[in-house]
């Protein structure tokens, strides 16, 4: 019960379209691998940007606040000095990734099928 | 080894998008009802027809052609008279199913959690 009033606060203004965000994250290389990271415990938009060759931080900072908007991720700011800011998983979100999982999952299967038949003999 | 390859057979042409799939079917109710009457063994076209009221013939017809040229289903037809038409889960499918699952439960929670927020007090 705990879990879902902490899951409300991020769905009350609307109630996600979860398979649309499926889409939208999906589709998108950058967010899968920032989502690895965060998951992984590298929560800090610098480690990420250190990590993520190519990624820029105005890039970065593009894909953070759609994953907020999504519902996915959330950002916490430390009031330290300079100023902490780390972003983590909802409650959504923990929830979410092992979909995107099982999705990418299945898509390797698919992919790694659609290699060997062209590969393969008699094709 | 032996599931693989016959997942092959249906993916061969070009490989499935699963998200994308994940969109096209959940964003569809009567979509998700056939696959739960197959999914429960109800799998000829006249019984899927008397279980879901309000479905045409002709409805029913573009979204079993649909879910096959997705990948999801596939069409048996058996030699007898008159021919017996039977649509069952592809491998893929089969695959498939536990991720509408997934999405389908984290859905239905999000909806519950948002129905309680409007009910609730304080708001």
């Amino acid at each position: 019960m705990k879990e879902m009033e902490s899951l409300s606060k991020k769905s009350s203004a609307s109630p996600l379209d979860v398979a649309a965000t499926v889409e939208a994250v999906f589709g998108c290389k950058w967010s899968l691998r920032i989502l690895e990271l965060i998951r992984q415990g590298v929560c800090r938009p610098g480690a990420i940007e250190r990590a993520l060759e190519g990624l820029t931080p105005k890039v970065q900072t593009y894909y953070f606040r759609r994953m907020v908007a999504l519902g996915i991720l959330e950002r916490r700011v430390y009031p330290e000095i300079p100023p902490r800011v780390e972003y983590h998983l909802t409650d959504f979100g923990l929830r979410f990734m092992p979909i995107l999982d099982s999705i990418a999952e299945l898509q390797r299967d698919l992919k790694d099928i659609a290699a060997n038949d062209e590969e393969g003999p008699g094709t």
